[in-house]
Order: C-alpha cells, then structure tokens, then sequence
C-alpha cells in the first residue's frame, strides 16, 4: 500500500485527484493538508472539509497557509476564472462544514508528525503551491530523510508556464517553497505542464463516468462543467487532468518518463517561478545548480493509458 | 546584395562567419564592429584586423565595447578554455597590426553611421555580446527603424545554456544589452543553441576545405583545431559553426524555421542571462512580454545543408 499525504488547494483537477486517490485500491490517504492557491485558506479547507464529507473519506483534514513562504510577497489575486469564486466551480455549498471536524494541528505539524510515525513509508504528493511542505522542512530538516518521496504536480521545463511565459501556477504562487522544496535532500518528482497538459478528459467521458461512479462522480462532473468551458480555450471539449498526473505517478510510474537533474526555482524578477533543470551529464562551470540533490522531472507521459487509469479508477 | 555590418568577437567561428560573409556573392559586407567576449576588446579588436589583413577584406574595422551595457556589471573571466587566450586558438600572432588602421569612429557610432546612410538595407549580422548595438539604440533610437533586420547569434530558449544550465554566453555575458536589442521596435532574428548546435563541420571537411579554399582557409583550418579538441566534449571530431549559423541565415532564411513571439532576457538573478519566448497565439496575463515587439527565434535548421552552405562559400 501507497501511504499517503495529498497537500493540495481543491480547486476542481484537485478535487478528481483526490476521488483517485481515495479509490484507488492500492493507496491509504493518511490524510489531506489543504494549502491556499485556488482559492484562499479558508475557502480551500472548506472545500476538502466538504470533498473529504461527499467523497466518504475517513482521512482527516489539517488546514494549512495561508500566505507565502516568504510573506514579504505581495497577495495576487485568487484564479476565479479558472475554479470559481468557491474553488469548486461556483456550485451551491454551505459557507462552512461544521459537521466535518478540522485537524488540531497545522499542516506542516500534520506533515512532520506523520511522516515521524510512518518513518520511509510516507509519498507526499502535492498540487498546489509547496508552502506546507517548505515549512515543514523548515521546522523539521530531518524529515527528508524520512519521506519516501515527494510527488509535485508543478512546473514548466521545455515549454511555457501558464500564469505568465515563464511560470506555472503552483510555483509561481510561492517561488520560494518550491525552491526549498526542490532543493532538499529527499526524492522529488515533478510532474509538470510539460506533461500534464496532453491528459485531457473529455466532457463526454466525464459525463459517462458520472453515470457508473456514483454521487460522488456525478459531484465532480458538475463541478468540472464550467472548467471544461475555461479549457476551450486550450483542448477539445475536455479538461486537463492536472493533479491526477502527480497521483497516477505513484502507482504507475512507468506511464512517465523521468529526466534527472538538479532543479531551481527563479525567485523574483521577470521569470518568477520559472523551474529550470540542469540535466546529469553536461559539465557547466559552476552556478547555482551545483552541489544541489538531483531530482526527476517529467518529459514524456503516456497520457492516454493516465487518463484511462483515472477514469477506471474514478467509476471501476 | 546584402549590406552587412558584422559585429564579432573574434573567436574562432567568428573567424569562420567573417569569411563566410567576405566571400559569399550575394553579400556586402559595409564593416566589422568589434566587441569584448571570447576575450578583451583590445584583443578581439586586434583579431579583427588580423583577419581583416588575412582575409583580405576591404570593409573597416570600428573598435567596439570594453565593458557591458550596464558598467555596474561585475567583469567575468575569458573564456581562455574555449577560444584561447588570443582568442584564435592561440597560434602565433603579432602583438598590434598597426598596418590595418582602425576606422577613427567607435563600433556604436559607425553603426549609427553607417544605417543612416544606408536607410531601409543594412543587416546587422551579431554574434558576440550585444553592447554596441545597445548602445546604438541608447543614443540614436531612431536606427531601429532604419535597420532592414539583425541577425543575432545568442541564447537558448528549448534547452539549457552553455555558460549555465539558463544562459547561453553571447547573452550572459550582457544580459541587459540583450534585452534593450529584442525589445526595440526592429526585426531581430535570433538563432540560438537550440539549432546552431545541430550544425558541426568535421576536422576532415576542415582540412579538405584548407587544401581547396587557400591561405585563408588554411588559417581557419590552424585556429580550429583546438576548438574541435574543446568540443570532443560535445560532438564527434568537429566544431559547432555557432557563429556562421547566423550569417547563413541572411542569404538562405529558408534553412530555418522561426517562431514569432516577444522575448525577454533575465537579468539578475540565478538566472541571469536566460532568453524567453512568449510565442504569439496562446493568451497569458499582462507580463513582462506584453506590449513588446514580436521577434523571431530559429526552432528548426536544416543543418546540414548550413553547414553545406558554409563549406562551399569557403572554398568554392
């Protein structure tokens, strides 16, 4: 069994990840940190405090940043273009879900008291901006040695970001975390734009699953309705399965191609966010790449066999 | 004809482009514009007329920058290991070549010159650092629209750099001049590593070429021996023709395939001296690459018939 921590900002890909996550048979979410990103904090715990009651999910729920790393960063606004004022593609739900009681701690508490429990047991897999994960490493440097492995849904290496040329949304929300995190000593894969972007599922399939998964299937196909309308932009009448890549990675990742190679994080200037790896092999004079752990980088998926693994999962 | 001022840094496949463009048919060349790089102005300068004696070329040679764009910059290293410490392979050479004057005028000021004479026909052919042609458009703006297109030969925007994994060294080594030039209202065409690292010409084409192409050939046979002995790192027994990618371009732009869209260059930062696309088409919030003029990136190159191209220009 894959035991795992799902950090993550629901958010409308996030909210599918997280149905993959709880169904497949071959994972044990230990529990759900919720960061802020598509939405505020108190508007993305609401929404996996609600996703955790809907999709019948008995792991719990640890509220998480709700500012940058660095908090000197100015706010930018929520992408409510893209998820919805409420982060979940502006259906109707309660302003608060009291029914479903918060974790006591912080998630980066959550996060290292976990990993301690269930020490080189642990895959953390994280589709939002990599605060949480950044200050747990800050309060706990040890855990690294700890993690299995860190699964990151974020990045763009040989292709534009989607927030500006240079950046993708996850690491430009908070450039620093995704630095710190890239840059310890534990194992990151980053499953990045690169890849992601080719995992469209189509309304049609959508809709098709909603009629075999049950309530909680028919609730992501709803709320999925008008992001599918925002992708028209970029895909066919579908929508690109983001954060289920980075869960697909853990239990299949012969469905990816992996590079290695160091891998930083350009903070401030107009490349904010911008991931860039230094591949194994080629000698470069020395910079900021060196002496750095290398980690793994997606450049090529599988993406009908991912998406095909999400949806059997999703509706068996 | 092509009226061409070829700004250099000679270098080695400097050395090569400035042949290829003195003896291909359909080029004039109006004048050679020094500049600091694979070594100091005093001695690019110096190679400059060297080769303009050795090849026989009537056009001038204007002194360029010493220094960057930006005074403030902290001075790097030669790179001694690439293109010698004379910066032609290091064979025998004279201190001065006093029998070739310079023309009077500095390299910004002949260039400024030397378009306005020429209004609508001048191609700037560039392959070193981008000073001089900066610093032309500091003082005189009105060229950019008086210049028929610029060539540059610089950065990688799929891949990593050669000087670090972000940046390529024509623009590492004057990140802001890089910038002034692709964002000012001129067609720039850049040809970056992205294909002109796809374009070697073997030791054995070189030696075959010194037997047909005469003394001049023979000289670019001598200086580029050790340049091949540097790139054994890289490709198999030859030298990448960098510099004459460019100068190929201005006679036979079908060899390449160009992506339209603004480009920035970091400046500052770890990742100092990265060039960035914005390709036209796909929307993105306002950034640093909105409102700026489209440009042209080399994604594509026939390389070999470039290099094909180059061998026959060299020895007909």
């Amino acid at each position: 069994m894959h035991k795992v921590i799902f950090d993550t900002d629901p958010g409308i890909d996030d909210a599918m990840a997280l149905l993959f996550l709880e169904r497949h048979p071959d994972i044990e979410l230990l529990g759900i940190t919720s960061v802020f990103g598509n939405a505020s904090a108190d508007t993305t715990t609401r929404n996996a405090q609600f996703l955790k009651r809907e999709f019948g999910i008995s792991a719990p729920v640890a509220r998480g940043a709700d500012e940058t790393y660095d908090p000197a960063r100015p706010m930018a606004p929520w992408p409510v273009v893209v998820h919805g004022v409420n982060g979940l593609g502006d259906i109707e739900m309660p302003e608060t879900v009291d029914d479903v009681p918060l974790d006591p701690r912080p998630a980066f508490q959550f996060i290292i008291d976990t990993v301690r429990e269930n020490p080189g047991e642990v895959e953390i897999v994280a589709v939002g901006r990599m605060t949480n994960l950044a200050l747990a490493l800050a309060r706990d440097p040890e855990i690294a040695g700890l993690v299995k492995q860190v699964v990151v849904m974020g990045g763009a290496f040989e292709r534009n970001g989607n927030v500006t040329p240079a950046a993708e949304a996850n690491i430009h929300g908070d450039p620093e975390a995704a630095d710190a995190v890239f840059t310890a000593p534990w194992k990151v894969v980053i499953i990045g734009l690169d890849v992601t972007i080719q995992t469209v599922m189509t309304r049609t399939t959508m809709k098709d699953l909603a009629l075999r998964g049950g309530p909680a299937v028919e609730l992501l196909a709803k709320i999925s309705d008008p992001y599918i309308d925002f992708y028209s932009q970029q895909v066919d009448d579908g929508m690109v399965v983001h954060d289920s890549c980075a869960c697909v990675y853990v239990v299949a990742p012969e469905l990816f191609g992996l590079r290695a190679g160091t891998v930083r994080v350009v903070c401030g200037g107009i490349a904010d966010g911008l991931t860039l790896q230094k591949p194994a092999g080629p000698f470069f004079p020395p910079s900021a790449w060196h002496d750095k752990p290398e980690q793994h980088v997606a450049m090529t998926i599988e993406a009908k066999k991912v998406v095909d693994l999400v949806a059997a999962t999703l509706a068996p």
